[in-house]
């Protein structure tokens, strides 16, 4: 049976689950969601992902929610994933945890709060809030600064020229 | 060379890492920091941490900052460490990775925005906000409500009694 993605497309992690899995020629059935039709919170979803977010996968008897544990072990248990994605040595390993932890703190929570905030809030239920909308930019900002100053400090960009594409025919 | 680990004990990511090195009977050298004094804005920390923030550690050659990168980090690569905290099997390692996600932007968001804007932050230079406050609070009393309904589900407790304790002498 095929990997399971319950995925919005205006969601930027849901995006990540999904580009991640084309890129690496994982077969994947796609269930979309409509977040702006409250879909998440069906009785059937919550079975899915009791959390009521998506992305979401279901791989066999595994049900797993949060876009990052989702794309770790899509790298760990699907064959032929180059090892740039999720290194086995555990130096090179530990940093991708630290970026990927960083991520939800302030790349995410500035562009997510910035977006609900300023533009999307009301398509969910939720009130626009221009102040909130403001500290979130400022997030954001300082994140994208942070990519610039340390990331990528001495590279040229963040993963480009490490990547070697897979498909699976 | 000991492990070092560069830490406020105000701060609860730092509390965590210090109380895995205690329990699992790992040596580390603990640089005592004050947030307060905002001793992690000097140049000489900002070498150890571009990012500013505690914890963070240096293993050998390893610079390495986030909380969850850390503990992670250290389950690997000391001896001795019961599976139960990082389990080897993929499946229970997906989830504990999985509530560790969930914990950045559930449990710790709302939990460090509620004691921050409601307590702590004049004591770091930033103004109280009882209306981000209250924000955090809602989303810390939903998250505790989840620690009922999911993660403890069928279960008494998150960890205790899956717990061996080791210490090395």
């Amino acid at each position: 049976m095929a990997l399971t993605v319950y995925a919005d497309r205006m969601s930027q992690p849901s995006r990540a689950i999904i580009i991640f899995c084309k890129v690496n020629g994982i077969d994947f059935e796609e269930v979309r969601m409509e977040l702006n039709k409250l879909q998440q919170l069906t009785p059937e979803f919550q079975e899915i992902n009791p959390m009521m977010r998506v992305p979401a996968i279901v791989d066999g008897r595994l049900k797993l929610f949060e876009s990052h544990a989702i794309l770790i072990y899509l790298a760990c248990v699907f064959p032929g994933i180059a090892d740039h994605w999720y290194p086995a040595d555990l130096f090179r390993r530990a940093k991708i945890h630290s970026v990927l932890d960083w991520h939800h703190s302030n790349l995410r929570s500035g562009a997510a709060g910035y977006v609900l905030n300023s533009t999307r809030g009301p398509a969910l239920g939720l009130p626009l809030n221009p102040e909130a909308a403001a500290k979130s930019e400022k997030l954001l900002s300082a994140s994208l600064a942070k990519i610039e100053s340390v990331w990528l400090k001495g590279r040229g960009f963040l993963t480009w020229k490490h990547t070697t594409f897979h498909r699976r025919s």
